[in-house]
């Protein structure tokens, strides 16, 4: 089995990558924080230096950045993808970004002859730890038809989507809907509580209806009790949120449900919540302090 | 078995009723406009000639009535339901009203000794047809467990939630999550249309993911095509936002989302879409003309 | 000069009797709370026990009460104005209510032979305190000429807009545009502040261009200061936008930026922000703790 | 007295430059469509035939251009200012550009030994004609000097703000003010009209009272007569709500209002409304077709 190469071990990145190598993987992987390494070194993992090293050495590299700014980084820096890159080679780039970024990465990766896909993934920390993510690939058919066999370990399904921007558009499509989803919720639950009902009930309610979805289901037990351990940044929700409505400007589409959503979770970063999971968003729709 | 009585044949009500006389049940209906009583006769139901007459000859009776306006009216209008309650009678309302209207109604059958349920239902059509409602009961305990075996035939669940009003609530609750969901929805499928994406495979990835749920499943492929049959008007939607949103003013709950998913549905409204169904919001999203 | 009843003495009401007084008018006044009266009494005004007793001695009576449910209050209670209203007796009701209360008022006054004009005005305690209403008049003409003395003094200009029920709707359009500028306005300068921009310069700005409106001069530099005294309460400002809102509803018009504010006021009632200065859902755009 | 370049005579542009001419200065002009030019050459100005030439001709030269991409071609496109920009020549970019379109020019400008202040305008068309705007000014204090008695011929009052961006900040922050307010002002207007009562009395009433200002003044006449002729056209005010929110964004600053008015002016876009004036946003409050 060819070397993967991993660049990337936030949250998802080091979830994906342990399951590569879970699954047989040989796996090449590189971090910032080189401590973050460390967990997957000792369940099999090589480590490279910088970017550069491990593109050199592999056929094809995933990288799983947190922002535009961290995917660039990576490819364009001292030391980064694009001293290695080369035909024959692949990048494949799952950060969640804009779609301007991932052209620029795409047209440099390619002018030195290196394949490239975009591949963003639907699911947050437990489906990259449980290989149930949905993947997003765009860009050269080639290659994505290569990683299958690692896609089909990190996801649960995987679509190809044409040309390179794509992959992130939809994954900005899916997340903007979820931000909202998330924001009507926490509505819901603060109007219940208010309004003397109990919210444990109302899960149960809606667990019954034709809106029942997994993310109500995992995410509202906890949301009752406060607590947002970060599956999912909100910071990076909100980011998502703002590259969504950036989207729908570009093509004259209102979104005034996505706008609200959006200011919702900019008041949340407000309030120092940015780095709590993006469920947290609960607390803007309660009392500031006693109601009058 | 008892003689079950029926008030209201509606698009919800028929189904119910329907469902009654398929598991057994003597049936007696009144519909304000007779002729939507001619399809229950051929099933078994006798028809009562005023809300009084059926009132009078059943132990209970239950209403499905569109709107506050018209729950009111069968209550207190001349041949209506107050004319004939007494003790030992119960009257069942599971119209979608606001607390208010369902407190008048309460205070109006207990006052001359009837008991009173208020017991909306989470569900449109389908689920009607299917029995597969969620029922939300407050009020008379007593009457609660004498309905339980017409519930068990015309839900998968049934709650009791307390007092007169909490059964109201709780369905303006789910609604108003389930409106703001829709135009979430509504938005994602244009961005990704316009973006450049397919909707239909945008339907099949959100599918996959932490927010699928069968609302989405079920309305996705008609509204791709512009197709807006009415299982829920409109109209009732946005009026269930509005009663939400009013609950949420009276206990200072900021809802931002709901506010501009409500705002939405009156712009379907003035754009004459209020008795298609409510996933029609779809069309205030998309290009009124050509796009500049 | 005949005496004129004056009945609730608030902040806007006080204002209001002692500027009939200081141009010679003989005011009988009544307030639930008597010690407001005092101040008015030093200054010639007489005490009547009761609304139906300030009726009884009176020509004609205003009232300027806090919301619609003092507004009935007065009316219909034991002592209301009811229990002496007749044939050649006017009452001119200034509280800003809904439309249907409005009515109701109207419907009892006349239907005991009473005259009646709603009367709600524009402008709040400063403007009261000038003479410098702006009024907004609807009901009997005949009243309205009768009354235009007294209006001639209380405001700089009155309207007279046809039947009971336009200057209400007068007015709600009115606040409501002005809550939805007082959020921009916060919203404005809270950015400003963060952009690293002196709000103090933002405000000379705006009171240079096209948008320059007394509003922004009289209020910016205390919300700079984070100051509210409450010229004219908040949660006064957010009910005049719910009833806003619902005359919107009712008439199919979309009104997605007043929704928007309606919400940022409901947040700030949430806070605690409700007996402030309208000027205070500033608060709401704030920071809620260290911004991250 | 010195010679002043000016690039680019759209609307204000040519308003301005006249403005100068008129004023006894001598103007070298510049426009992409060269024919825009013959006006202001009948009333004496001279023509470039390239940024450069007017550059290298004129000490300091003025650009008024309509969006970021056109005020960053006529930077760095062959025969752009940077051909010609020198020490001892400065270059006043008056367009309303986001921060960091400003910050490149600056940087470009200055690394070539020239002086650049970014001076944007508060004002459209008719303040432009009348030498009326408000010009906010940031970057070189030297040359803000030097450029005084120009500024006092095209504004009324001109603010120096310290470091370059600050003057596109202050700019933003203005306009979404006012894009907010004409959404406020629209939702009023259409609100009156459905309600029954006059628009025209609206405006009356508006222009006797706190929220009174010269827009509603100015706009309201003929926003009452779907009469939208181009003063500041709505896509480029759409394009400031945007880039505010993106500095609302940057800087954690939650902005409902403000958004919302932007999903407005996105909906006009979508609608074909792009090219009218701003005030065309009044078009997505009224029905779509008859109202139900």
């Amino acid at each position: 089995m060819e070397e993967i190469g991993f660049l990337g071990l936030g949250i998802m990145g080091k979830a994906m990558a342990m399951n590569l190598l879970r699954h047989g993987f040989k796996v090449t992987v590189w971090n910032r924080t080189l401590s973050r390494c460390d967990e997957l070194v000792e369940h099999g993992a090589t480590i490279g230096e910088t970017p550069a090293a491990v593109i050199k050495k592999c056929k094809y590299t995933i990288a799983m950045l947190s922002d535009p700014t961290a995917a660039l980084s990576v490819v364009f820096e001292q030391g980064g993808v694009l001293e290695q890159i080369s035909s024959g080679k692949g990048y494949i780039d799952m950060s969640t970004v804009d779609a301007e970024t991932s052209s620029k990465i795409s047209e440099a990766i390619t002018s030195k002859g290196g394949s490239f896909i975009e591949a963003p993934v639907s699911g947050s920390k437990k489906p990259a730890e449980d290989g149930q993510l949905v993947i997003l690939a765009a860009g050269d058919e080639a290659l994505y038809e290569e990683a299958l066999p690692a896609f089909d370990v990190l996801g649960k399904k995987s679509f190809f989507l044409g040309q390179v921007g794509n992959g992130a558009k939809m994954k900005l499509v899916v997340n903007m809907i979820m931000g909202s989803m998330m924001n009507a919720f926490s509505e819901g639950l603060v109007l219940a509580d208010k309004s003397g009902l109990s919210p444990q009930t109302l899960l149960d309610v809606l667990d019954l209806g034709a809106i029942a979805n997994p993310m109500f289901k995992m995410k509202g037990p906890s949301m009752v009790n406060s607590s947002y351990s970060p599956a999912f940044p909100l910071k990076h929700q909100q980011k998502d949120m703002r590259l969504a409505l950036a989207l729908g400007d570009e093509n004259s589409v209102p979104m005034p449900v996505a706008a609200a959503a959006n200011e919702a979770f900019k008041k949340a970063r407000s309030m120092g919540l940015g780095d709590l999971d993006f469920s947290a968003v609960h607390e803007t729709v309660k009392s500031g302090k006693s109601s009058s």
